[in-house]
């Protein structure tokens, strides 16, 4: 009989397009979408949703195969992102701020069979398509009495003639996403993550957030990556209301929270501080927010300090993760947003492992290391990725020990707070965009005059941090900082390229062993400022 | 590479025991437990759950594992079901009022290798340990100057004299636990529980009764049924505080309530019932209790509506559901407990899905029926039991068609709220025409002098069954079964009242949850009978 004891039932899981069908169940007329110029009630959402799967479908897109989106949030992104499921299909949308070559990878490396692309990314998506193998067609959003070359399928004539398909009711640990993250030493690798993976978060972010059914949250961080795309499934979970902007736009923004009546949103520091500068903020009815959550790159304390003062009805929530945790670990809920009392220091930390995260710091040989002794942050629980796509050696590096290692620093205070200290990467958050140092040195390499350089992250009122680059010519050569620029926009993102450039006659300084002393080359430009990461 | 898409991650998974180690890491000297005179951090709480799963090991459990609890609620209890886990093993727990016989059933089904029984029980326990093959050592739960017979191990002794075990670490579809329900045509039946099963149960727990970390809940209702046990899985992912009392009794449970700051308990119908019943009721300071969540049988509106009256700062709150449902399915939010405005009428149903539950109303094909039709009430979702212990037929009968049946009738209004009409077992067919014994009992309960009722199909010669009325009068009161008839006749159609009315001095006899026994009313009536459905 103890056969029995690891069997599944076969009716005990769920998968993310439940939420769904429950919200067509409670509350049919319900909002669950709103954009500019569109409202959408559960019915009708679920509806589209419905055939545009059946557009999928025949368009022979079948359980498992990837469909991929490039463009601006929208109402066809959340519905690209529940149709594909529906379909039983795979999502993997493509960072839109990559170059066209990152997107080509992309594209080829998840084997996407479809590519959807809005009117901003069309042209675009047309030369991607002439040059896969994989592709089988495009399909394109624009407006209704726009045309479309003939080649591209309209996104509104393929919900409109296409039958309802039934929920192919996928969940569990089935496939549901492709999530491309950037790489340290190569090529961005496709994050695998399974409905319960996204399930499992969204559970934290239910309970942690107090989402529910009468929640108003708005989509403004971009859809192709997780700091905004997780909350289409939290909201979806909760049969809550979806809020859509194109992209952030501080205006826009703001008058979509006093429109929408938004309850809820996500920003990154670089938006927050884009906001608090922006004149005619205190005209804007805001009175509708609830909770604003941040995370993805530092926020300086001062500007955390500024937005608290200035909207003191809003509780605010730090979320720290990655891509790879679906993305959240940990938390500092509101309470811990204070500067004075019990709680106070806690403000600086990343917050404490979320109620499904079993979070640890580990030495190099996988120990669990003592209170206040930094070493590297791992995360064990059901939000950890299935692994990297096609890339098995990644994937057993990345989860050695049966832990997920995040490759950030830190250290654990006697309450479990997380103190993120230094990213074991070399890694530089800019505007909610991981950037590789390593990936961008080795751009600058390829440039004939440099003898050597170090990409570090500078602090940034803007951006949180900026790519800084400094640079040592070979002897006796010149070094145009405006020619090197020009050279990495042509191999690199744009939020990748330095934002400044530095020449210095002197070699950089350096360890026993050669490598080069990146901390002390921080240390001028972060003295004076609140930087928890260095 | 799609070969990747079924693969689940070795580190994405969680457990019952996550919980310990996380309050361990956030809040180590906070109250896990409290009780009569114990009080424990969760650093101790942890340790002894650590040394008692040493002390299980010692005595040879081995993952998958049965261990068996005969008992009433207690600090031990609590401890019982997180040391059995943390060594690997599955709890099951043994109901306490049933006949030796059925003890010795669920003792020899579950295969279960060692009995832990408190002071109350071990005699009983010790006569079970005589006649089982299979019981390996019997443990013995008493105050630490009592002397226990040779052959038990003192509990306490055990726990003192064991090493910590390190955490087997078993979660996600690992079996955790037997929960033995009465079977209606048998021997009752060990409904396997998996980690995950608990889990998502604790996950709508946490959303919808917003527990959390500062949240104490009384564990009063039996622990050896879920309506009790769920909520100590729910009160370990929270990493709240576990008040315990023996066994529900009125005075006790409201002067814990005052002594231990209790936010948050469950009750049944005949609990409230005597509670408010009390003298004194109203003497004790209960503004620490925020939420009663009731269910497991009906309640008489009545009695909610007095209950809510007398309580006016507690929100109430329904649960609706089964063990195979572990056990939450359906839930009545506290916003829904009013009887004038938008929501009025919806007081009387059982809730809506919960968000992580697929439910719908079915015909006996299997198909979905139209909103307001009488079907089975059926329910998927990662809540479902993965079977019965050893029963695939049995097994595969209740999860036919990818859905779990309740056996339970019922419709769906158009806000996706279910209503009770019968356990599709307790419907009384006469003359051709269906009779619902809840809707009779829900008329009964109106009449003032009624303390509590059971209404069941007798055999008769004429109509097939006879719908017949027991009666249990208020204290004190007297009751007329002619006025009581004349009363059913003005609320219900002809065929629906009462054809024989029987007044009884005593109390009905009940099962652990305080649901009335009806297969054992009936029994009296139809030995001799044929009788399909009892």
């Amino acid at each position: 009989m103890a056969g029995f004891a690891s069997q599944g039932s076969p009716v005990a899981t769920t998968g993310l397009t439940q939420g769904i069908h429950r919200s067509v169940q409670l509350r049919p007329e319900a909002r669950a979408l709103v954009a500019q110029g569109t409202q959408r009630s559960w019915r009708e959402f679920a509806e589209r949703v419905a055939r545009l799967a059946g557009g999928l479908s025949e368009l022979r897109i079948q359980p498992g195969d990837r469909v991929a989106m490039l463009g601006l949030n929208g109402p066809a992104y959340v519905e690209y992102y529940f149709a594909v499921l529906w379909a039983g299909g795979v999502i993997a949308p493509v960072n839109v701020r990559w170059s066209l070559e990152e997107k080509a990878h992309c594209l080829a490396d998840s084997g996407a069979l479809l590519l959807l692309a809005d009117g901003v990314h069309l042209d675009e998506a047309l030369t991607l398509a002439q040059g896969s193998s994989s592709l089988r067609a495009l399909v394109g959003i624009a407006a209704a009495d726009e045309v479309l070359p003939g080649e591209v399928m309209p996104y509104e004539e393929l919900i409109a003639q296409s039958p309802v398909l039934p929920d192919a009711r996928r969940g569990g640990q089935d496939l549901a996403a492709l999530f491309y993250t950037g790489g340290t030493t190569g090529r961005a690798k496709g994050v695998m993550l399974s409905h319960d993976n996204f399930l499992a978060n969204s559970m934290t972010a239910l309970v942690n957030l107090g989402i529910r059914e009468d929640t108003v949250h708005l989509h403004t961080a971009p859809l192709f990556h997780l700091a905004g795309g997780s909350r289409l499934f939290t909201i979806t979970v909760a049969g809550g209301t979806h809020a859509v902007i194109p992209r952030f736009e501080p205006e826009a923004f703001l008058h979509a929270i006093e429109a929408f009546g938004v309850n809820v949103t996500v920003v990154v520091p670089s938006m927050l501080n884009a906001l608090l500068n922006l004149d005619g903020f205190d005209d804007y009815d805001l009175s509708s927010l609830k909770l604003l959550s941040y995370g993805a790159s530092p926020m300086p304390e001062r500007l955390l300090r500024e937005a608290m003062e200035r909207l003191p009805h809003v509780d605010f929530l730090q979320s720290y993760g990655m891509t790879e945790l679906s993305p959240v670990a940990t938390m500092l809920e509101p309470k811990y947003h204070v500067f004075e009392g019990p709680h106070a220091g806690k403000i600086t930390s990343a917050g404490r492992a979320v109620f499904n995260a079993d979070v640890a710091i580990q030495d190099p040989a996988g120990q669990e290391l003592p209170l206040g002794d930094v070493g590297e942050i791992c995360v064990r629980g059901p939000m950890v990725m299935q692994g990297y796509w096609g890339q098995p050696e990644l994937t057993a590096e990345a989860l050695r020990g049966g832990w997920m290692h995040t490759g950030d620093a830190g250290y654990m205070d006697g309450d479990g707070f997380i103190f993120l200290v230094d990213r074991l990467k070399d890694m530089i958050v800019t505007g909610g965009e991981n950037v590789y140092s390593a990936a961008v040195e080795h751009v600058l390499y390829q440039y004939p005059a440099i003898h050597e350089c170090a990409v570090i992250g500078i602090p940034s009122d803007q951006w949180g941090e900026a790519v800084h680059a400094i640079l040592v010519p070979k002897p006796s050569m010149q070094l145009d900082a405006a020619e090197v620029l020009a050279h990495c926009r042509k191999h690199l993102a744009g939020y990748e390229c330095p934002k400044t450039i530095e020449v210095r006659a002197s070699e950089l300084p350096k360890s026993g062993p050669g490598k080069i002393l990146k901390a002390e080359l921080r240390k001028a430009y972060w003295e004076g400022h609140e930087r928890r990461i260095n």
